[in-house]
């Protein structure tokens, strides 16, 4: 029996057309995609339109000399909203250039989405400022490597009173002098850090939750705290 | 055989000598001790420099007609450092007033301390200032019901690259209306999240580890990615 995977909303990881590593800058040019003429978004257009769905990828940016390294979300009428990478990794430097654009979140369904991918999980900032703005859920394409990513996901949700998907990447891939080993455990997390649904750590799986995403809207975790009510931001240095 | 437990540094749990739970706001007040006039304190302050440590504990503080639920560094040569809860949890709304004095750090013995307390790990921006201000090591006394205290201490060392220290308590209190029942499990916790010492989660210990507070100097994580320097602050929301 397969398991109906039908559903409102998918996630898929970080930069899942061109694959992780690049040999060089020039080579993630030419594998990137500018979003006014990019095959794959007009693709996934098609499916989430078929499947009535919104669907959120990872995918490789032209936007004039830059490569970016952005997730999209798409709706089932051919909108769609980009995000770009605030916070690269290693390697990452060589190919693409830092997000230049605000955070922002993208309504569907009534559900407020922000997105961040890979290793913005370790600046607890990025997704703090989307639950700020009123994120209910955070979409996190990705490929890990590190460990403690997953475990600090539930950090994430218990902090902010928001839902996570992160979408990971499982297997190794090896190109030019780079060898990455991608840790899987995709996940997706309630506003408590309950984990809802734990990915395999080598198989490519569809992991699929119910979500009541008003839940994020209420941050009290007792009759006496809410989260939001209980910050103390006079108090809290930026730099 | 009894384990050395010679060190530097003790840190103490959450108000340690009242214990946490109060009937009244005046009952709080009752056991509480201004600091220019402590038994606890004066205590302490033997102990420290008999034994040529520094020592952190938890307190009822009274100021005024105020109490804080505060904390104390006191070195051997009899100074002290309060920090004032920031965060108050549940039931200490009643009893005590949150706190009102700016982060601040103590130097030891060329270690720089950062103090926080209990419930004040569920906002990232506690930590996140401390090591900011360039904390090498976040000492944490707690008296802890909640679950994923622990978990998120974690994620405070990984992504400040600092070390913590969390005295918890273990046991039950029943006071009046209240019923604790706390989760011990004290940590002692590296730059990079490892536990260096899993303290019972029912019998009381000493636990012991020594730490080079120096490898929280550098946030590198790998050759290209330094936590301090990759932060995009122009990006983050405080409110």
């Amino acid at each position: 029996m397969i398991r109906d995977t039908r559903a409102d909303l998918y996630v898929l990881p970080e930069l899942c057309f061109t694959g992780y590593a690049f040999r060089s800058k020039q080579e993630a040019m030419d594998l990137a995609e500018s979003v006014s003429d990019s095959f794959s978004l007009n693709h996934i257009r098609e499916l989430a339109s078929e499947h009535k769905c919104g669907i959120i990828y990872g995918f490789a940016e032209l936007s004039g000399e830059k490569v970016y390294n952005s997730c999209c979300f798409v709706s089932p009428d051919g909108g769609h909203y980009i995000y770009r990478k605030l916070h690269l990794y290693y390697q990452e430097k060589e190919w693409f250039s830092p997000g230049d654009k605000p955070l922002g979140l993208v309504e569907f369904r009534g559900c407020r989405i922000g997105m961040m991918i890979c290793f913005d999980w370790i600046f607890p900032e990025v997704a703090r400022s989307l639950a700020l703005m009123g994120a209910h859920l955070i979409c996190h394409p990705s490929n890990l490597v590190m460990r403690y990513c997953q475990t600090t996901m539930v950090t994430r949700c218990v902090e902010n009173t928001v839902f996570a998907v992160t979408a990971n990447r499982i297997g190794r891939e090896t190109r030019g002098e780079y060898d990455f080993d991608f840790t899987g455990g995709s996940q997706i997390l309630s506003v408590r850090g309950d984990i809802l649904y734990d990915g395999s750590r080598d198989k490519e799986e569809i992991g699929i939750a119910d979500i009541n995403f008003r839940e994020s809207e209420d941050k009290r975790i007792n009759p006496k705290n809410d989260l939001w009510n209980d910050r103390r931001p006079e108090f809290y240095r930026v730099n």
